[in-house]
């Protein structure tokens, strides 16, 4: 069996959605790691000092709001930063976002 | 008298209190309009669908997260966008952010 998850649609990603998704530092924290790594990472190996369940949740946020995508990889997701369609979104917004969080 | 506000300082001005001021569409419009109006506006001349104090909490925010400044005209409150200081701090972001408010 093939599980999917559901991933918004470029043109359905809202400004909105993107905003509150990186209000807050933890989920900032895990997209800056995201793009220092450059792949996908799975959801074990971020450093966060968060419970399991919270990044979880973190994480399901980050991929409705557009800005991860999550695939399995056997029993393990994977997590990547959805860079170019984000650019292609909202030119230079993820970039500055980035740079701003330092 | 001289009534003055409080502004923070450039280097005090933190993501987190941007992001913190701009989830919120209300006060997103408002820094919309101040920057296409390039120059200080009154309170009362923003195009908004909140009460006269909700609105003025709302600029409150924005001039504690760094993103406005504040002064009196008489008995009028000016207001103007910090864009060079914005930019100075946070390179590309505000322009970023006005460009995907649209």
């Amino acid at each position: 069996m093939t599980r999917t998850l559901d991933h918004p649609e470029l043109a359905d990603v809202t400004l909105q959605q993107v905003l509150e998704a990186l209000v807050d530092p933890v989920r900032r924290r895990i997209v800056t790691q995201l793009s220092e790594s450059g792949a996908g990472m799975s959801c074990g190996t971020f450093d966060a000092t968060v419970s399991r369940s919270t990044l979880t949740h973190h994480f399901n946020v980050l991929r409705e709001a557009g800005l991860i995508r999550q695939s399995y990889a056997g029993t393990t997701k994977l997590n990547t930063l959805r860079t170019e369609d984000l650019e292609a979104r909202f030119p230079g917004l993820l970039r500055a976002l980035l740079d701003a969080t330092g």
